[in-house]
C-alpha cells in the first residue's frame, strides 16, 4: 500500500515572540521538524513542542540551522564544513535530550532554510550534515530534498534517508525546484497540487515545468502551519490523500 | 583506600577566543566539566575537547551555565526553575550529543558560575537542575558544592551526587564558603591548601574560619587550568594526595 | 493649561518575529519608546519605527533594556552599574543614529522591563542610568517612574525627567506600585482608571490601596499597543483626556 | 609634504575573553577601527578603547561587521543592502555616542572583515555602506580598500573616501589583493614590505605580481596589532616612513 508523511516545521516561538499555530497543526500532520534554538525556538518552547508532539504521537525531528535568529536562518553564512558537523551535533543532541527526558525517541533531523538549500546542492556540505547526524545516532533518518546532494551524501554513508516533495512548487526537469524568483515557481492551484502529490506517491512521477515527466521518490510532504490558510491545507491535503487509497503516515 | 578526583573547568574558549590551557591541564586531572555553549564554548570547541578528554582518558562532564556570554556565565539572571530546567536538559544534551559522536560516555554534570552559586543556596532551583540531569540521563552524577541544596536535592530524587571542596578557599562553621568579598576568604599557602584537602579526603573534616572543626564530604576537588601559576598549583596537588596515599581518579 | 504625555513601548518586533500593532497605536500616542536591539528589536525594525513616528510627528525615545532577547528584558540581571552605563550608552547611540538618518531629533530615555524596575529603587543604578543618558546628550530627557530613584537621579546631575504614571496600576501610600502579584494590583475598571490619570493631572493626587490621598507627578502616562483591547483603551483615554481639558502633548 | 595614515584594528575583547595588545599598540598608530559589538567588542570594552585613543591622540574610528561574533565577522552573510545599511547605521551609532560621551569626534568608519570584502567588490552593498556612513554624519569618512567598489560609492554620493593599502600584501595587475589562498600572496619580506608602502606614498605606485608598474593610492596602510611580532613590525614601518621624510598622521 502506498503511503506519505506529512511534515511540518514547528517550535519556531522564541520567548516572548509567537511563530506558527502549533497546537492546531500537530494533530494534522505526521512529523514535526522542531526548531534547535539556532535560527528558531529556545529550550522552553523545544520542551513544550516536544511534549506536544508525544500527545499526539506525531513523530519528532530535529530542525538545525544556521545560528541566525537575527535572519531566521534564511540567509546563506559560509560556515566551513567541520563548522556545520559541529553545529549539528550540538544541535541534534539538544532536542534529542528534550526527547529522551519524555521518554520518546528521536525520529529524524531536516536541515532548514538557507542550510537547506545549500546542503542540497554542494555535496561536501551535505556529507558533513550527513555524518553530523550519523555521529549522534545512526538509527536518525535524514529528511531531505529529494533527489537532492545529502540524500546522495546519507546513502552513501549508511545512513536512512527520507525524500521530501513539494506540493506547490514546481520542478525543473532535472528534479530541482524551479526558483521562486521566477514567475511560474508555485503551484497555486490547491487541486492541481494535491493530484502533484498523488501521483508522485502513487506513480512515482511528477511533469515538469518544460511539460516532461520526470521520477521523484516521495516519502513526504512538506506543509505549512503558519496561518489559518495553510492549516486548512494541511487538512486539504491529508484529507485528499487518503481518499485515494494513501496511507498517511511517518516514513520509518 | 581513600581517593579524591580533580576536576576543572575547560573547553571556555569560543570562536576567536581563547581561554585556558586546556591541552597542558587535561593530562593533571581526572575530570573536566565542558562549557555548553551559553556562558562560553562553541560545538567546535566542545567536539574538540571532548577529543581532548577522550585522548588523555579524562572523564567528560557537561558544564551548563546561564545564557550571558558578556557575563561569561557569572551574573545572576532571575531566570524560573522551569526556564533552567529547561536550559540545563538543552545545554546537557547537545554536550551528550559530543559524547555520543565520540563513542565516550557523559560522566556528570557541574552548574557553572551564578547558575552553582544560586542553585547550591535556592532549594526550588536545586530540585530543577537535578531533575534536569536525571531527565537527560539517571546516570549522570551531579558535581555540586559539599553540603549545598543541589547535593540535597541530587539526593532526594535518586541522582547520584558528588561533593566538590576547594583547596584556596576558607568555610564558615556552617560549611559554606567564606565570600570573596571577606579578607581572609583565600587560603594562600599552597602546603596548608593541600594539606587541608588531604585532611578532607581522610578525615572528613576541615577546620572553619572560626576554629571549629566541621564535618565536609570532598569527593571532588575544583583546580584551575587559566594561568602558568594555576597549573603548577594542579600539578603540585596531584602528586601531594598521591603522596599521601590518596588515589587520584574521577568518582563514580 | 494642564497636559500630559500618552507613552508606549513599539519597534519590539525582532527579525521574522512580530510583536505589537505599531502602525495602528503610533497615531494616537505623543511619545514612543522604542526598542534598541538587546531585549526587543533590531536595526531593520529601528530604522523603520523611526520613520513611522516621523510621519505621524510622535516624538522618539531610547528603550534600553538587559541585553537578554530570551526573557525579554524582563529577568532581572546582576549587571554592575558601569556595565549598565556603557550598555545605555551604546543603545541609546543606536537608536540616535537613526534618529539623525531621518533627521529628526532623539527626545528621550526610558529603561526598560527589569532595569526599569531595578534602577528606579537602586540609587547607584539609577545614577548610572541618568549618567549615561547625559553622557550621551544632556539635552535628553530621562522618563522614569514618579517619585522613583531614577527621578531623583536625573535632578541631581541636571538631567531633565518627566514622571510616568500608571492608569491600570493601584498605587501604596508611599508612592510605589504595588506589585502585580498582589490581589488589587490592577485597576480593571476603564472609567475609574481614566478618571485617577485626570486627577492625577489636574490635582497632582491619586488614592492609594490604603484610602489615604497621595501627591504625585504625571507627565506622562504609559500606555500599551499589544492588542486590539490595549489599542481600544488608547484611544479612550485619549479622548477622555481631551475631553476634560487636558492637552495631549509629549512633555519638553 | 608627503603623508600617511597608520591604522589598526582595536577594541576587540568581548566579555571575560581578550584578544589584542590595545595599550601597547595604539601610542604607535594614528587611527583605530574600534570593533562594535556584532563581530567582536562589547559596549564596556567600547569605551575603554575610545577613552586609551582619546588619551594618546589617536583618531577613533568605527569597525562595523556582521553580526557573527562566532564567526568574528570572517564568515560571508547574505544580508541583503538594507539589512546592512541599517546595521552600519546601528553600530556606528553605538560607537559614536562613546565618542560623544568622552567629547571626541568620531573621525571615520572601516568596515570589518567579509563585510570589507564583499562590500569591496559589490557595488550594491558599497552603496548601502555608503550611504549609511553619510546618513549618520556626513563629516565622517569612510576607510577602505584602495580602488574598491566602497572608494567609488562613497566619491559619487559626496562621502569623504580614504584609501587603504596593505604593506604585506601582494597585488594583481588590475589593483586587487591576491588572494590569501594563492603561495605569493602575502609580502613576507619586511624591509620589501616597508619600502613598497614608502614608494606608494611618494610615487603612487607598486609593483604587481606579474611585475607590472600600477598607480595606487594610499591614505592609510592597515597594521596589526595581535602579537609581540605584529607590535614591532608598527614600530618599524612608523620608524621607516619617518626617515623617508614621510609624515605619520591620520587622514583628514
Amino acid at each position: 500500500m502506498n503511503s506519505i508523511d506529512l511534515n511540518c516545521d514547528l517550535g519556531e516561538s522564541f520567548g516572548a515572540y509567537r511563530i506558527g499555530m502549533d497546537r492546531e497543526v500537530i494533530p494534522c500532520i505526521t512529523s514535526a521538524n522542531v526548531a534547535c534554538g539556532f535560527h528558531a525556538g529556545d529550550p522552553v518552547v523545544m520542551e513544550h513542542t516536544v511534549s506536544l508532539c508525544q500527545e499526539y504521537g506525531v513523530a519528532v525531528g530535529a530542525h538545525p540551522g544556521f545560528h541566525d535568529l537575527e535572519g531566521f536562518g534564511r540567509r546563506k553564512i559560509a560556515a566551513t564544513p567541520e563548522e556545520m558537523r559541529a553545529s549539528i551535533i550540538y544541535q541534534v543532541g539538544a532536542l534529542k535530550a528534550f526527547c529522551d527526558a519524555a521518554g520518546i525517541r528521536l525520529h529524524h533531523v531536516k536541515p532548514h532554510g538557507a542550510l537547506y538549500n545549500m546542503a542540497g546542492k554542494d555535496y561536501r556540505l551535505a556529507r558533513a550534515v550527513a555524518e553530523a547526524v550519523y555521529a549522534v545516532d545512526p538509527e536518525l533518518v535524514l529528511l531531505a530534498l529529494s533527489g537532492s546532494q545529502m540524500i546522495r551524501a546519507a546513502e552513501e554513508i549508511g545512513l536512512s534517508a527520507a525524500s521530501e516533495v513539494f506540493a506547490d512548487r514546481a520542478y525543473e526537469a532535472d528534479g530541482s525546484l524551479v526558483p521562486r524568483s521566477q514567475p511560474d515557481a508555485m503551484i497555486e492551484d490547491e487541486a492541481e497540487a494535491v493530484a502533484r502529490v498523488v501521483r508522485m506517491v502513487t506513480e512515482g512521477k511528477v511533469t515538469a515545468r518544460d511539460g516532461s515527466e520526470i521520477p521523484i521518490r516521495a516519502d513526504s510532504v512538506c506543509v505549512h502551519g503558519d496561518g489559518e490558510k495553510a492549516l486548512a491545507f494541511v487538512k486539504k491535503i491529508g484529507a485528499a490523500l487518503r481518499a485515494s487509497g494513501i496511507e498517511v503516515r511517518t516514513f520509518v
